[in-house]
């Protein structure tokens, strides 16, 4: 069948399942989502050898190792998946919350309630895992679901997404809520990306140039998620004792992913003192250092290894131990800088002054600025929301990490009693 | 100046001027807002007479007259754009709102705060009040607002912004927070669509085909307004005597708008009953009918003219005294009806069944819905929210009637003592 025929055709199957859902209680959903836990800890020999096809022809093709580490799946990635959906099952049920409520003189009464997006559409790179943690978020927070992943994960995803349904066909919730899209062409992708009105939203995860992509092509309303500049500012004020750790942790503790930090900024007035032992420690973790002038003398004269960054260094998220470091002359020219070649995710200044800190805050322009703390708490589950489907990166809905709130929109209820504009 | 670059500089420029929005205060604000109600108050004479040659020009040009009426100023119209001004500057300030707030285990105090997007950028068509009422919205929730409007108002618009900016001189609010792009030719709008990471937000406001190309185009993020092809559903337990006063009001009390009725639903068991006043109160009214095969029957035998509707009067937004007429066997049909013409605005049920209500409810996927009242109660002003900008038909970040609210985003603030991630 044709793409846009196809993802026509899985987005009204999955619309009208999606009726069961809505018809579900929380509890109903929750224990979908248990089902789906079980079936897939029961499934794991059938998965893992549905991954090992994969596998095989990722080394045949060659794939990075790097990619090979994020398509392969193990006992203990399943068992993590499976505990993911538990946890999210526990949370509470995000649908129909009052937000506001009032009263009109003209007797209406007014209440702003959640409910689910309808059928959301997931675009996604090598990582199986990704199929089962969007599926159980979407279907808690009541969403039908297409999931489109990468062609290199296809008969795992195929089958994690024939097990979820498997699990489903024991509720009263439809397995036609899930729908796997076939993924050995991008006519799929570009059918999703188009399929306004028959899909809701779509939310891509995966590398920067696949959610530009996404975002720039689609007709569907998307969440732009990920790509993270992410800067650490020792303001002139800093308690450099922690200004120390919490540089070493943005930058080091996982940095493959968006809320790590790319770029060191520091006020004049401490960088003689703060440079020297921050270069140190860095350089000592393996980080290789794209530096300005200014703190090329310094790391020459205490001998730590850097090179000169380009223009083109400052704005990149570099997914590795690489960062950029810069002097500048104040907070503004911070805030200036992060203006400049941030992407408007995570922005730390590191103070004693909260006037600065306030400062700082009014003029960071991003999705969370940290005071005193690691850029890596931009994340859904260290803040709290028990789960996460992305990081959203823009300014429209959700900002932020987005848990299943983040996946309801509202309606609006008007109950009255025969009431008619004047 | 090419317009690519001319909207990059206005762009650059308003961003930077809206940091002395983000410094002023929730008063200073309304304060600039009473200054700028009392500016064009004053400039009467030059704002009609600026006005004068937009009218000139349109009727040279044929223009027709509904879009005359509209283009139209009048001393009574600036006294409502003043007033209109002045009720938003008296509304609570929408910035620095904390929306949620919590303390984590590990020290860590996390606030979600309301925030301004940053530069928004409008799109709108003839009527010159949009200039004002749009900025003083913006203006009000710490916008900075790049103004698009039609060429054919070049001369009002034009005149307005300049006397806006000239009240912001008086104030500590920068000018250049508002920003005139010129409207000659199409090539500033198709720049304001694509710049991307220069504008935060576009917001259109017209006709559905400009709403259509705006959000079709834009790689910016847009707010989809406007279309409503909007149902009222009169169940098997409505009470008639309530159903005959809201069909009338939803359809005839203001036909031009999106939140008017285009469509009456009734069924079967309270059709023959209710459908022969209805249709002779509709047709005393004005109101062209388009109706289906049963209703037909009904129709000629009381005598009262009507046509059989198209597969394309059904999702039709006439924005005019025409309705379509359609009997259902049930509540299920009148939603299944409503899901494949509806555009998801508003829609009405008229029952005295509160589950009925309830399945209704849960089967609209729509902005707003109705219970026992008029569609016409889908507006920002009606529902107390003091103004409103739009009425937002996506369900990406506000959905229905748009206030100041609607106009700000969020941001996390994580304040620490130094938290690393383990």
């Amino acid at each position: 069948m044709e793409a846009t025929a196809l993802i026509a055709q899985l987005a009204d199957t999955a619309r009208l399942a999606a009726r069961t859902l809505v018809a579900a209680s929380g509890a109903d959903r929750a224990e979908a989502l248990h089902r789906i836990a079980e079936e897939i800890a029961a499934a794991e020999v059938e998965i893992l050898a549905a991954n090992a096809i994969d596998m095989e022809r990722a080394v045949k093709d060659g794939m990075a190792e790097s990619m090979q580490d994020r398509l392969l799946l193990t006992s203990a990635r399943i068992h993590g998946i499976v505990d993911g959906a538990k946890q999210v099952s526990a949370l509470p049920n995000p649908l129909g919350i009052t937000l506001r409520e009032s009263t009109l003189a003209n007797g209406l009464h007014l209440q702003q309630v959640t409910v689910p997006f309808g059928v959301v559409g997931m675009v996604y790179e090598a990582r199986p895992n990704v199929t089962v943690d969007a599926a159980v978020i979407l279907l808690m927070s009541g969403n039908a679901a297409l999931l489109r992943g990468s062609s290199s994960a296809e008969s795992s995803n195929k089958v994690l997404v024939e097990v979820m349904r498997r699990a489903l066909a024991k509720t009263t919730i439809s397995p036609d809520v899930l729908q796997y899209v076939p993924s050995h062409d991008r006519s799929t992708v570009q059918a999703l990306l188009h399929a306004r009105g028959k899909v809701d939203l779509v939310i891509p995860r995966g590398s920067a140039a696949l959610i530009r992509t996404v975002v720039d092509d689609s007709t569907v309303p998307t969440i732009e998620t990920g790509a993270g500049v992410c800067h650490v500012y020792v303001d002139d004020e800093a308690d450099l004792a922690k200004a120390l750790p919490i540089l070493i942790n943005s930058k080091t503790h996982r940095p493959s992913v968006c809320n790590a930090a790319e770029t060191l900024l520091v006020h004049e007035q401490v960088a003689e003192k703060f440079l020297p032992m921050a270069l140190r420690e860095l350089s000592d973790a393996g980080v290789r250092l794209h530096v300005d002038q200014k703190v090329e003398m310094i790391a020459v004269a205490s001998n730590i290894p850097v090179s000169s960054a380009t223009e083109e260094n400052w704005s990149t998220e570099y997914n590795a131990l690489e960062m950029n470091v810069a002097i500048v002359p104040n907070l503004l020219a911070a805030s200036d800088h992060i203006a400049k070649y941030g992407t408007k995710h995570t922005e730390s200044i590191v103070t004693e002054n909260d006037t600065h800190a306030a400062q700082f805050i009014a003029l960071s322009d991003c999705a969370a600025v940290m005071i005193n703390a690691s850029t890596r708490f931009t994340d859904g589950e260290q803040m709290g929301f028990g789960a996460e489907i992305g990081i959203s990166n823009q300014k429209l809905h959700a900002r932020g990490p987005m848990g299943l709130e983040a996946m309801t929109t509202t309606t609006w209820i008007v109950r009255g009693n025969g009431q008619i504009r004047k």
